[in-house]
């Protein structure tokens, strides 16, 4: 179902929420779309792709979410970094989870003050 | 009254949400801090300077944000960019606790998945 255009009603505001864990690390929309694109593609490569984010660094920010809980997020599954697949490990799949839970919990809980601050946003100039 | 430091209890996760509405612009915790920042010391350069900011960069986003909002949130009291004071405007006031109240409701929402994913994280190496 399409939604109706009107360009007097601005888009819903998107939420980007970083959680700060004092000296441990954070996590915020950037890792878990990674990890939602290693689950979709099984690949770390190809996930990172997906986002114009550099092999390199896909693989780093995967090394970082490793380093950063108890148990590892992502798990190769076969080869080296060179050709080798991966998956989200049990664990992995349970933080992503709690991370968009958190979202959606945040954009529910906090819609009133959303809908008051973007009914305050200027506006192009009014036909009326 | 002081917190007991044990060693083995990690500080609670800060959030850093950040309210992208888009094309109009985004309000987040660097922005907030400024417009704290502005009321505390009633001074654009000053607020800028307690949080490490150019006077330039303050500057800035203090117009962004009067350009992204119907009314402006912050005016110049007297004198120009040089040496004059500056105070939030009853809309400044507003739009910052807005956010604030945001900011608050999101941590509350989401009290059991922050809790969750902060049990997940990885510790140092325990005494027992």
């Amino acid at each position: 179902m399409e939604e109706p255009t009107d360009p007097d009603v601005a888009p819903a505001p998107d939420l980007r929420i970083r959680i700060v864990f004092g000296g441990v690390g954070m996590l915020g929309p950037g890792k878990a779309d990674l990890l939602e694109g290693i689950a979709r593609t099984g690949s770390i490569a190809a996930a990172g792709r997906d986002m114009g984010m550099s092999y390199k660094r896909a693989w780093e920010l995967v090394g970082t979410l490793n380093a950063m809980f108890a148990r590892p997020l992502v798990e190769r599954t076969r080869g080296g970094p060179g050709g080798g697949g991966a998956i989200l490990t049990p664990e992995g799949i349970e933080v992503l989870a709690l991370f968009r839970a958190f979202e959606h919990q945040a954009t529910v809980a906090g819609s009133a003050q959303l809908q008051d601050l973007q009914n305050r946003l200027a506006r192009g100039p009014k036909a009326d």
